[in-house]
């Protein structure tokens, strides 16, 4: 991957988290669905908001975390989302930016404001989200710049676009173009919802443009409707360059051709908030791969960046990742 | 303080704080005196922010997390302060009226947005402030209500309204009129440089103004310009009903007609950023008078709620007070 420019673009949705702890009382009360991420308009983000305790705001977005991550790392990012012209947009583009993550899509001058998600994190650490998708929605094929994608060696693109109408053309046309300029696509499953609502198009996906697919047990298996993990992975065996399956405390299985890895991670000492895991995993996958590691050793990355998000409220590394990965492997 | 309908209405600048981790070569780089406030313009405000690392986004403003800490621990509190009326003045709303504070001035519809607060916090904990006022410039005496003082056993004001011009006028509209109501009067000094800025005036407010005192011990030794910490306590003894005065890791010393109160805090695990323990040792304080408390007592509350804030970033609590307290005090 040594030749391009970036290590991954990112393509996501841009959006500012909201997090706020939140008792299961609360979740089954609103009806929540607990773990998983669920669309809202603005009339319900703000309803939400209005009966939440004082929250903290944060950038988030899945796909820019990873592109955060890996930045955090010490690799070479580049980000494709869309903000609005506000205050949090700016916030947004900040948080990115600061990371050295080259973040060019213009924002919306008026519209939507910039996209919020409503974190709710439970007493045990996981977390339900609702999601505003706000300016997100305006993204569009005309965002998706060639010298950007064939820059960079992967473009990594999360499920959650297939939600806003526009954004899939957008998806589609940056991933014909990256693998026109002979570069990977990679997808994340996002949610196991979120494959619900596009799990014909998402099989297809993977079958036919996907070379590094994200998911976590609930996801594949709701992409191919199985009854347990193991009959998903042969499932999605051999559709993929690299699949990379996150069980949670249970670490995760990589499958490559014939091989399959099996990376276990190790417990942490405090686990206070799971949002982001998957991201920072794929941010450690992603960072393994830049620098020609090994599978397993990516997963043993992707473990070291996913434990340290786990173990603190917010989607995005509280510390340098690069610092903390010299700690836990030393010098590279 | 009974029959008062709040036990405290805090009037103080409405500001988000942008919480960010900083070392000491950056603060030397950029000129900032560590462990102080400045005031910046917008401008300046702008250039910090493209400097500095990702952020957290948390309400903040020191009168207003004394009121939020207050309001966290049980008790009836009320807020004046002015927003802009953009998505971080509805952050601030939201996150203040979240705890039952009440909060109704009106949020200026145009001008400056919502005040912000770069927090630089450094590796030692000890945070660094460059305030840009925004909406804060906006409040003025039209927004001291009598009906709100006149409902609230005490009216506690933060040495920080002296610098935005029209809010000195608001400052002493409250002050005159809680006297005139028959309720009491606090001033929290803010800042040894605020007190620089404004030393004259805060002595003529201690004086013959303020019944309750809140001060650190750089800012009592800043106002009576005195060599050391037993000089400054000699020199504001007498002048208000009550002085409390905090030392950070030595505790504090209260002082009220001819006793003198010296409470020890307890030393924390972990002192993670200092943001805010001025403000919630206030709220403390006032929390034990509102339960006609003695004044050891009353000191002992704010302690226990210092060390929670201090013990993570951002200078609101993370956690329920009330609940905390009851863990260390045992029922009331």
């Amino acid at each position: 991957m040594s030749t391009a420019g970036f290590d991954v673009l990112g393509i996501g949705n841009a959006i500012v988290d909201i997090l706020v702890h939140a008792d299961d009382r609360f979740l089954v009360r609103e009806g929540l669905e607990k773990g998983t991420m669920a669309l809202v308009d603005a009339k319900r983000a703000g309803e939400l908001y209005e009966k939440i305790s004082p929250a903290v705001e944060c950038s988030g977005g899945s796909a820019a975390n990873t592109i955060a991550g890996l930045a955090s790392l010490g690799a070479r990012g580049a980000f494709i989302g869309k903000v609005c012209d506000d205050q949090l947009g700016r916030v947004f583009r900040h948080d990115i930016r600061a990371l050295g993550v080259s973040f060019e899509t213009p924002a919306a001058a008026d519209g939507p404001p910039t996209a919020t998600s409503l974190v709710l994190v439970s007493p045990d650490a996981e977390r339900t989200m609702q999601t505003y998708l706000g300016a997100c929605v305006e993204l569009g094929p005309e965002d998706i710049r060639e010298d950007q994608i064939s820059a960079a060696a992967v473009t990594y693109l999360e499920g959650y676009l297939w939600d806003p109408p526009m954004a899939k053309a957008a998806f589609l046309k940056a991933a014909d173009m990256a693998h026109g300029n002979d570069r990977k696509v990679s997808l994340s499953l996002s949610d196991p919802f979120c494959v619900d609502r596009h799990r014909i198009d998402f099989v297809d996906l993977v079958s036919n443009h996907v070379d590094i697919l994200f998911a976590n047990e609930e996801e594949i298996i709701a992409l191919y409707r199985t009854e347990d993990f193991d009959t998903a992975l042969q499932a999605v065996r051999g559709h993929c360059e690299v699949v990379a399956l996150t069980r949670g405390a249970k670490g995760s299985v990589v499958l490559a051709g014939d091989e399959i890895y099996i990376v276990s991670a190790k417990p942490v000492d405090q686990l206070v908030d799971t949002t982001g895991a998957g991201d920072a995993y794929a941010a450690g996958f992603f960072f393994g791969m830049s620098q020609n590691n090994d599978l397993a050793r990516c997963a043993h990355i992707g473990n070291i960046a996913a434990a340290e998000v786990i173990q603190h409220i917010g989607a995005r590394p509280d510390r340098p990742l690069k610092e903390l990965l010299e700690a836990k492997l030393g010098a590279a």
